[in-house]
């Protein structure tokens, strides 16, 4: 009888704790202080990588690029949220994108041609949240460890650019190439991209 | 008496449970057929991301970059290794390292210079594991689900490349910033470098 006992509350213990946390955002989603200042991940680096780009500018100027120093961007998502997109080609609620900005080295070392990443320079994120009235948000850390959400005429070609020309929902997935296989498997890439 | 025992039993149990588990390799740690033939890990892209190049050639030879298309690369090691170089800035035994070739795609989309990464092209590996009479093996698994170690000339200028011009051990942590940082913290990079 005791056992029987033992065997139903440890039983409702385990339903209860899978239902609590079923209900609860995940442990690696975004964090803030002020209820909407986004908390700089702190182990973000050992997030899913999701793509890499050098130079990569979307201001059609003439000479914007010229006049800018060629910059890695690495792009790295809470892995909770990247699980979910591998099954579903869609992002969950309380998905947190790091977007690192890293100065370029060459001919260092052995290497002949070419460039590294070396020093970090810029950190931004983009977060889906429905705490936020657009449902995303972005953030631009500079050297702070929390950063209010971005607004006005500040955000506004983050909107525009992240609402007209992303491949799914709000992001660039078409950088992504693991992920833009799984969207185009699935069907999720916005139509008319 | 009888929880007294039953809490015994437990604790004898999770007891050995550790000391097994501190004896057997890391779960994320090289796999292989064969004794030797290492097999492609499946889950690599959600490792730790170490760093990523633009055509980047070790080959001095005049022209060598010209005649080859300009490839992405990225690095990825396991985990349970990663933890570990963080804090000790050291490679433990049963250490896998993934290098992804990407093609380099450009001005598609939103971009309007600089380049992204796309498809797969090759994919290799580099594995610490005392079971090699050097300690070290090198790996290029093209298409297949798994690769022999390299030997011979193919891998001559591997491992002199690696053994004269690496930062950390076997290892070109020069080129993965945020281990860099670590090893000159705690002093591992080699003599010389």
């Amino acid at each position: 009888m005791k056992t029987t006992i033992l065997t139903l509350v440890l039983g409702y213990a385990v339903a209860f704790s899978l239902a609590v946390r079923a209900q609860q955002p995940p442990a690696d989603g975004p964090h803030y202080t002020n209820g909407t200042h986004l908390v700089r991940p702190s182990d973000y680096r050992e997030w899913p990588f999701l793509g890499s780009g050098l130079g990569m500018t979307y201001d059609p100027a003439p000479g914007a690029q010229a006049s800018r120093p060629q910059l890695f961007t690495n792009v790295f998502v809470n892995p909770s949220s990247h699980r979910s997109f591998m099954q579903t080609g869609k992002w969950p609620d309380k998905t947190v994108f790091v977007l690192e900005f890293r100065n370029a080295g060459s001919e260092a070392s052995i290497n002949k041609a070419g460039r590294f990443q070396t020093d970090l320079v810029a950190l931004e994120a983009e977060v889906k949240d429905s705490r936020f009235p657009d449902g995303w948000a972005f953030f631009n850390f500079g050297n702070r460890d929390q950063a209010a959400p971005l607004t006005g005429s500040v955000v506004a070609a983050c909107i525009d650019c992240h609402t007209k020309h992303t491949a799914v929902e709000r992001t660039v997935v078409q950088f992504y190439p693991t992920l833009m296989e799984v969207a185009r498997r699935l069907g999720t890439v916005k139509p008319g991209f």
